[in-house]
């Protein structure tokens, strides 16, 4: 397992940039004692202040009850030294396993919400519920990001695309297009 | 400009292959003789089947007065081929410009809903809109994916994958993890 990844506070205006290009995310959530993580990779940034972001949670999912109860969750980022812990995580069942005990991952607190952070991802986003029309029939939270963690370094972690089937896209090369686009439409 | 990419037809419960590792995508739309095209990096997953696709399209793009009128639209999938006319396409306003004449693109008809396919796309997935609960609030249209299209190869194309500021990501190394999956969550 790798070690934790020392965090700092990030502009919560930003997640976009570790959110938007499509990562598998790992989500942790607490009721009472009970805490649990699921594997997810169907999220929509849906605007940068207030910093809102979607997270399509079936109600067969443990986690969709622990999240529906306590209106909060984590949205970690994993990099590709978890690649084999995503996939545990996704298929295993909280109603039968403590994931973090199991997978040897470190529960930290969170400054904002009862919902720990996972110590060893690259980023955690501390959310809570901002609307819930659409949980009953599609299973679709819209979260607000309240408190952004991020490792400094590397800029461009390597993160994991899921592609269905167990097939994985693993993040590749960066380019810079900035000279491209009007001023105002960077940030 | 690239050709025109021939398609085939692609089962609509399959488009996650294409949208969860988080491309950016053009997305078609006509209300009467007028079209637009707009770049979108915000879309989730919803469920297979019915296939349905979540985009966030803000009440200030011209595209959303098009669709939200029409309740139809067509995702198209870019290659790295298509990278400038991307950015392009992002940073010009259909109230201002005929963008397919603009950036000259093969405006092709659909097989079930008004909006066009872009011929130089690698994919095309022509949507009707299923639900607008979210549309007021956020500007979040939940679509059918009703018909699918798509090149029978390159398996993977080489997608964009934007982190906001004129960064884009660039898809890399496809990896096989089939065999740590339990059978029920392959398809």
């Amino acid at each position: 397992m790798p070690d934790v990844i020392a965090k700092e506070d990030f502009p919560v205006s930003r997640v976009r940039r570790f959110l938007e290009p499509g990562p598998v995310v790992l989500v942790s959530s607490r009721r009472g004692e009970e805490t649990d993580i699921m594997t997810l990779g169907w999220h929509v940034v849906l605007s940068f202040l207030p910093s809102h972001v979607g997270l399509m949670i079936s109600a067969g999912n443990h986690s969709h009850s622990l999240i529906r109860d306590t209106g909060e969750c984590v949205i970690n980022l994993p990099t590709t030294a978890l690649t084999d812990t995503v996939i545990g995580i996704g298929n295993t069942s909280g109603t039968e396993i403590d994931k973090f005990a199991h997978f040897d991952l470190t529960a930290e607190p969170a400054s904002k919400v009862g919902a720990p952070l996972i110590g060893e991802c690259h980023a955690s986003f501390e959310c809570r519920l901002a609307d819930e029309a659409l949980v009953g029939r599609h299973g679709f939270f819209v979260f607000e990001v309240v408190k952004a963690h991020a490792a400094p370094s590397p800029e461009h972690p390597e993160t994991l695309h899921y592609k269905g089937d167990g097939i994985f896209m693993v993040s590749g090369d960066i380019i810079d297009r900035r000279e491209l686009f009007q001023p105002e439409m960077l940030d």
